[in-house]
């Protein structure tokens, strides 16, 4: 069985995930939403799709059990476990370097689409085109007027998802650095999160 | 002003329009959903994406004045008419082979996505790989219990939508094949489409 990492708060890091490996994420250091991204280790244009989810599902979020499926409407991986209350965000795309411009920011400012680029690169391969994650964690309600919010996890701090790979794949994550809205939670912190493979 | 073209139930077409043009979809011979894709004609990698929509929206469809914007955050086309009550779905992807074999279905189906690629290449272009589509006059409705279910269309037959181009796009439309639940109607019969690039 792997040791934990340490994802640092703000950063991503991807990892290979062989079938039938668990990856296991964490909230080990508090609240923290963190975007997870699934690609066929083999084909890298073969992606878990949210949209090929909510076809597969008829529901926006998943329940343990579910898997997420590909955009070849395969299934990449499946919620072994979770302990948290569940709605997992699967309609908002990733934070970028543009986002933070509109939301006021001035310079630089770390974003999940980086990290994405980042961690792909660091492990090796050349950074498909970005597409929508699963935002672990993230919570987004529908009000009765159709208004899409964006609130604090309902997740506990301690809380974990436990995922299992259906094919090999390969994982990545980014502990997302907004801190502007509290959508990482209502102090808008950013933490580190654990993860391991096993 | 360009005549109307009729593009013949389940089939797709792509069409270059010029930025202030405008394309004019109309349910000219019944119910029917369209499956509509947005992309730059001078950069195929930027394109309407659903997710940066909900993101800039706060809801899960558009109203009149609403832009669809792409991946890169820029509007793309905008609302400018809609005759109908709304609700257009973004929420499914667009329907393929192997939803067709799940379904049941024996042999080919004409599907969307061969539409989508077929209508590129016919256009000229090398058709990009897939991306979520805005599903014109598709519905989508989110039970109490989260449960998404496609029902038919709450548009009337002559109903139209006006897309006005905020960039030199190509627009891809797909008139949806299916014929299996009554996502098109009631009947589960599929219909021309009328459109027109002005």
């Amino acid at each position: 069985m792997t040791e934990y990492r340490t994802l640092p708060a703000g950063t991503g890091a991807a990892v290979g995930i062989k079938q039938g490996q668990r990856i296991e994420i964490k909230l080990a250091h508090g609240l923290q939403v963190v975007d997870f991204w699934s690609m066929n280790a083999k084909d890298h244009g073969e992606y878990g799709s949210m949209p090929h989810c909510r076809n597969k599902w008829f529901r926006l979020s998943p329940r343990k059990g579910d898997s997420i499926v590909t955009n070849k409407r395969n299934p990449i991986v499946t919620f072994e476990e979770d302990s948290s209350t569940g709605g997992h965000d699967t309609l908002i795309p990733c934070c970028d370097s543009k986002r933070y411009g509109e939301l006021g920011v001035k310079g630089y400012h770390r974003n999940c689409a980086d990290n994405y680029k980042e961690a792909l690169t660091a492990f090796g391969i050349e950074p498909p085109p970005l597409f929508l994650p699963i935002n672990l964690f993230m919570q987004v309600p529908i009000g009765a007027d159709g208004t899409l919010m964006i609130v604090p996890p309902r997740a506990k701090p301690g809380d974990r998802v436990v995922l299992r790979a259906e094919m090999d794949i390969v994982g990545i994550m980014s502990a997302c650095p907004h801190d502007i809205f509290p959508l990482n939670g209502p102090d808008c912190k950013v933490n580190d999160v654990d993860y391991r493979v096993y």
